[in-house]
């Protein structure tokens, strides 16, 4: 697979100056260039380019999703053989948003390298998550899956995923508090504040009492959702300890 | 991995026959038999099972899902260097539809070897595809990725999807449709039959008219998916060769 690659470089020189910033920032040889400069090359920047091959990273960040997902459910489905596929797809939701990506994309630098046409040269911050899904179907695609997983697990998920802390936030807030309570004898009932908008604008808004005092209020589209947020801050609140 | 599967098997010789008939349908001899036996436990099977460790296949369809993902998504990226991420995406959710994975886990004989408790031993079709996704993560987890790559493109994919047919009928029909209309100055309009229902019951049937005759009716529920329908039915009337 050759691409047609937009002329984005002046001269060879500028060209290997470029190649040389990815592969510091790889920190491995890449066996075709070619990959990663389309991982990092935003649609923006081949407007012009005339249509029939496609000469921009949004393909790769289609199959570099694929790659990230599967990558990131093989190490949850051996992380935790005591979760569900239920609760293994939520952690994977909670791992990999969009946030996350632009944080990580952030931190290796791919800012740096990223080619496009911005409005006053600022880089929307999506276009760095996106570029590093990117750049991981150009790794998939010069190296294999093996070598990918293996790059993607060290050197970006146990590099820049604070796994633990990720996870920590996924925790059941409500059984939490439930058996703090039963534990200190204390009683916890919830009231609705407010119930307003229908469909998507649904929203709750509930508060957590604790022997009848407020302890947190949480808002969200469902009960559960505003409940498990009262929760939470019922136990930062608390200073309740979760595991 | 060992996992605690729940003895459903009476004797070694029984499980042995049907590690055999594991081995006969996958037509490659497996390193770890776990795993594929652990494929074809439906949760109405270990229902009883006291919890803890999950001894049914919804995991491995988790982690099944995620490997057949990829594999389509690196087929068509290779395959259609014109499609732009949008048509790849939406080839994908076509040749991985749920009734696609069901037919195929008939056609590879699954429905055989599945082990739940089912209402009047009726197997539901969606439980044959999730055990397919879950075998896939069997295969993946026994041998890696290489080897499920290189299986599931020859011994599934080509095997068992017509890939011509599925993305033939992928085709717009509607643009079709008006080319033709243009190219032979024929008159297109549709009218809607019925519109009934609400929300996820909702349904239209519209019938698209060539030169003010009836040339196809579709049903759908969209006004969209209907329209597609009724134009694909009038290509096949009006025998449109659609490329």
């Amino acid at each position: 697979m050759i691409y047609n690659i937009f002329k984005v470089f002046n001269t060879d020189d500028e060209r290997k100056a470029y190649q040389k910033k990815i592969q510091q920032t790889l920190g491995f040889k890449p066996g075709a260039f070619e990959y990663y400069e389309m991982a990092m090359l935003h649609s923006s920047a081949t407007a012009n380019q005339k249509k029939g091959k496609i000469g921009h990273n949004e393909r790769l960040e289609f199959l570099g999703d694929s790659v990230l997902d599967l990558i990131i459910a093989d190490i949850l489905f051996l992380q935790y053989p005591d979760k569900d596929e239920g609760e293994l797809t939520r952690m994977r939701s909670v791992l990999v948003n969009r946030a996350q990506l632009n944080y990580i994309a952030n931190e290796m630098g791919l800012d740096k390298l990223i080619i496009g046409n911005f409005v006053k040269n600022i880089l929307p911050e999506d276009v760095k998550g996106n570029a590093l899904e990117a750049l991981i179907g150009a790794i998939y695609l010069d190296k294999g899956f093996a070598f990918t997983y293996k790059y993607v697990k060290k050197k970006i998920i146990e590099k820049y995923i604070k796994f633990q802390e990720v996870m920590h936030d996924h925790r059941d807030y409500k059984s939490e508090l439930f058996m703090w309570a039963q534990k200190n004898k204390q009683h916890i009932r919830f009231e609705t504040v407010s119930d307003t908008g229908k469909g998507e604008k649904k929203r709750y808004v509930i508060n957590v009492l604790v022997a009848g005092k407020v302890a947190g209020t949480g808002e969200g589209g469902s009960k559960k959702k505003a409940e498990q947020l009262a929760c939470k801050n019922a136990c930062k609140k608390l200073n309740i300890n979760i595991k």
